[in-house]
């Protein structure tokens, strides 16, 4: 007997799917690219290597609830290779607000390694006409960033293209767009209250932040996934609602832990900087949380990278925990995932029992991840 | 008896068309908008004004081509509306351009008014929370550029949405999807040569300027808009390529004529900045050409932002006549009008006459045009 577990995909194979349909994807962009002259074309190889190096979290939602839903035989489900395109195109989509979010945070690496801009402020390309004139540097790196800047309009329209011409019925096509639409939106007004917070353009509170924490992150790298591989599985819309409520909370549990990884793990266990939001002086929810409490004039003091050590790191991680901030996150954490268990528990069938399993799986996992 | 001319319909009533259909399609995502709180709401409302204050040149370039096609009982039209609804996103996407545009060209005004960014970093909201840091004004401006550079993105989406919602057949949805598409890698790759020239990471040719000019202004601002008409209008593929090549020659035309009004008009007349051109040295068709001559190194010492004067704006215009480049450029427009006219005159009835007649009547004014 086969049990549930096994008739979902390998996630390997899952993996390489995307991974050959993302290449395919741009190698057919870096054709027409290279009609557009050789200095374009190299631009474009340098971007479809950026593309490529992602975890692909995003892509292998939307195909494990289209498996989840196909494993089942009561959704009138469009072909495999629709899903495995719309998946990629979720990839694309989060690599066109990367490049984005890397700009307007004036980033040149991402995870450890030179982002676009910063593998072209150092190519042979950009180099080659190099003087001596102290302009040459600041030249270059406006050249670097313009690049990418570009490179992400380019890459929000292929997204867009592929949702545009996915081979499903008319119905679904809307259901699809409307989707991409509010995604786009609700993430793009993320941003813009993440930049007004970080340019203390508008005031922090709370409820602000946890609601920029939804925008920007939990909609687009959860919601969009789940709902879109309950869309092309043929689910119906309380399915896709569904779906898309586990995905939120479970969006804004991701971003939440996200934040107290950053603030008290070490920094080999979870990849950045050590103390890099603090030094930032990183508006996150952790913090807005601790603004309310009688040790926000002392944490105050020791954020923000004017003298920053290592000592005020630490000085921080006892603060963050004494006044009760940490406690306080984490119980939202351990909150939104049971929201979302509760979602999938529920015993009418409405999401495939093969999803839930699966969503229930990943959940697991990130209640222990460490990075 | 109607004359053609009496057939296509009054500029006014087109323009007013085309304005009613940007304002709802605005405010349709306004209300979506203020759905993310109100500090989005605010940001958007600005969008929205920074949206419409453009002559329309390419959406009545969509609308004078379908109209035209229209005419003629021979092609199988689509609704008006739908021709609407398209040349409205049209001007969107030219709006998303500009938006990206003026980040890399670091202006914060656009025709002598502030633009999107511009009016931000004056706005109310952004001057609230203002204490007397010196970092305030640089805060600002970043808050200012990035909230610009999210609306763009923002633009970018809701001009891909219209037209993936286009209420077409699935032939003419593919046609227009690809037309979007090479239409916006052209144009990201001739901003990518543009920007690239501006910071010289490549060296400067005639041929190179002159693919920039083409890629970056001709392919969206004419090209996209004629074969757009056309496709929605009905008309066949030979119709649509034509057309294209008739954009292609118009828009060539019309930037290597602003090149030369920015040069050698008075600023009254052309709206821009006296010489600034020259002032920031910008690499136009026109210098490219001089660069060939032996004047070229007078006219080097010239350019540029460092010491620049009216004197030196005048010495320039001088130099560039006397050396044969305004000659040139003058040249390559009148053959450009011509080859786009002997497309147009040929008497073989694919372009419809009325399409022909309107576009003939608009090359008749460019050739005149002084702004």
């Amino acid at each position: 007997m086969t049990t549930m577990r096994e008739r979902l995909r390998n996630p390997e194979t899952v993996q390489t799917e995307i991974t050959t349909r993302l290449h395919a994807l741009m190698q057919a962009k870096s054709t027409q690219a290279a009609a557009h002259g050789s200095h374009f074309a190299e631009l474009w190889a340098l971007t479809s290597q950026a593309a490529q190096g992602g975890k692909l979290l995003r892509p292998r939602l939307v195909l494990g609830v289209f498996d989840g839903f196909r494993a089942t035989a009561a959704t009138n489900t469009h072909p495999r290779e629709t899903a495995i395109d719309l998946a990629a195109a979720v990839e694309l989509l989060h690599f066109a607000f990367l490049l984005h979010d890397d700009l307007i945070d004036e980033d040149l690496t991402r995870r450890g390694v030179p982002n676009l801009a910063g593998s072209l402020v150092t190519s042979v390309a950009s180099t080659q006409l190099q003087g001596s004139d102290p302009g040459d540097e600041t030249r270059r790196m406006h050249w670097a960033r313009s690049s990418a800047l570009l490179m992400g309009d380019l890459m929000l329209t292929l997204a867009h293209q592929v949702f545009a011409r996915a081979r499903v019925a008319d119905p679904e096509r809307s259901r699809m767009l409307d989707l991409l639409d509010t995604t786009v939106t609700e993430t793009v007004a993320g941003e813009y209250i993440d930049v007004s917070l970080a340019d203390a353009q508008i005031t922090p509170t709370l409820p602000l932040v946890l609601d920029m924490t939804r925008m920007k992150t939990a909609t687009y790298s959860f919601e969009l996934p789940l709902r879109l591989g309950a869309i092309v599985a043929g689910a119906g819309a309380l399915a896709e609602q569904r779906l898309g409520d586990v995905g939120r909370h479970l969006g804004i549990a991701f971003q939440l832990q996200d934040d107290l990884l950053s603030a008290f793990e070490q920094s080999e266990r979870h990849g950045k900087d050590q103390f890099s939001d603090f030094r930032e002086g990183k508006e996150t929810a952790l913090i807005a949380c601790a603004r309310l409490t009688n040790e926000w004039p002392l944490i105050e003091r020791l954020m923000g990278p004017t003298n920053f050590s290592e000592e005020s790191g630490r000085a921080l991680q006892q603060l963050l925990h004494e006044c009760g901030a940490r406690d306080v996150i984490e119980a939202m954490v351990r909150d939104q995932i049971e929201i979302a268990e509760n979602i999938l528990t529920r015993d009418d069938h409405v999401i495939a029992p093969e999803v839930c399993q699966f969503l229930l799986a990943l959940m697991a996992r990130m209640v222990g991840r460490q990075s």
